[in-house]
């Protein structure tokens, strides 16, 4: 059996004394015990090391952590997600979801359809909740990091993303097709990918065009209209299957890059 | 405004008058009244009609439905999903994935690690939600058919697939890669498709020799390990995605069809 992974936030070498809420996790979750060996990852900055428990006193975990290494499984490629706002549980599966598929940036955005507006307090406890399943999500699947997470308005999330991005943005009605996009765009290893997708209700027309006059292509996948969080896993699954079955190159067709 | 569209059982031309359940539906989920039109489909026998609404009697519900005609979209090939029993929500959402995203047949095979075991009046219970869950998927997404459903055991399951579709067994460990496969698959495009995913505690070793006695070529899918119901929409969000970006072919590849 493979070595428990166990994710820390600041992981560094030496000796280590958990708080309470990681202590927990280790004995109640992950059941391990004194001597028991497993790899600490810190999944902000991709970093992991072999460590191992060495006391557990009052239910206060105490582990010796070895020297740090880059993570051995990390994401291939930048892959930003701008995600339209949608309700409260749909937005923890795509998290979990669009972590073990290998996302790297997932920006909730607030839409003119967003049912959920989220402000202060609730917005903080919301990204510590989501930090949580990314975290634990990167645990599960095997990755030594997790994705960035974030809020902003549509139009700040639109144009936040890096313009040498492949940009698409997913809307039913769009008449250009995704699939021969993105076909070319996993060929190029190197280029970051960004995708948005609405909410529940989907994107106004407005916002599409926000987003196609920031250079964003707006594309449809397949004929039938996929839920917002079907889209996230549908299109990296699509986007890890064409970078494993074509031989990549690390020239960018300057056809993409605008995102047409 | 596109039309709504009401999926029925045994759709047939001329005024009908719904059950109370149906009546309901249309009346309160989808909102229709006296005179609204709406698009009538048969989703098991991929057939649909104009119809409009004549009558509504204390909460019954009468329409009057033109002629029946092949349905608009329907999936355009044969993929088979054959799903180790997971759990009771997953169950729901993986037919709701494998609805949008075009799987025409999902089984639920019961094996070794499954937790859940289904049998007599609650199998059936089961079969009738998942059935009214695939409905209102191919509804919501607009598909005018919808997958077949059935329960069998690993074996059965495993046995009872097309020997000429192209059959995979999704594995972790597995060292074949899925998607140069899968590129290959979606280039036949007559070529049906048969995919096998473990429950949350995954196949054994037993289970994957199994089906690779019957033909099934065992891959795995990506550098991470993803959950059970994230499987199938990566999956199928692949194969669409390929079939969309290629040039279809229906000369079979006999490389493919045996697996391998």
């Amino acid at each position: 059996m493979s070595k428990r992974r166990a994710p820390f936030d600041d992981l560094s070498t030496g000796e280590v004394t958990l708080d309470a809420a990681t202590s927990r996790y280790l004995c109640r979750v992950l059941r391990l015990e004194v001597g028991d060996e497993l790899i600490a990852f810190d999944p902000k900055r991709a970093l992991e090391a072999d460590a191992r428990i060495v006391r557990i006193d009052r239910e206060v975990v105490v582990i010796s952590v070895a020297a740090l290494r880059d993570a051995r499984v990390v994401a291939p490629r930048r892959v930003t997600l701008v995600q339209g706002l949608p309700k409260g549980e749909k937005c923890d599966a795509i998290v979990r979801d669009a972590t073990e598929l290998g996302a790297t940036d997932i920006v909730f955005a607030t839409t003119e359809r967003s049912v959920v507006r989220l402000t202060g307090a609730r917005a903080a406890e919301r990204m510590m909740r989501w930090k949580k399943i990314a975290d634990e999500a990167a645990r599960q699947c095997g990755r030594g990091d997790a994705p960035t997470l974030s809020l902003a308005s549509w139009s700040e999330a639109i144009d936040a993303c890096d313009r040498d991005d492949a940009r698409f943005v997913l809307h039913p009605h769009a008449v250009t097709p995704l699939a021969p996009h993105l076909l070319s765009v996993a060929r190029q290893s190197h280029l970051g990918v960004a995708f948005a997708v609405g909410p529940e209700g989907g994107l106004t027309l407005a916002e599409v065009e926000t987003a196609e006059k920031q250079g964003w292509c707006a594309v449809s996948f397949g004929q039938t209209v996929l839920r917002t969080e079907t889209m996230t896993a549908a299109f990296l699954g699509a986007l890890r299957a064409f970078g494993e079955a074509l031989p990549a190159s690390k020239d960018a067709s300057p056809s993409l890059k605008d995102g047409r």
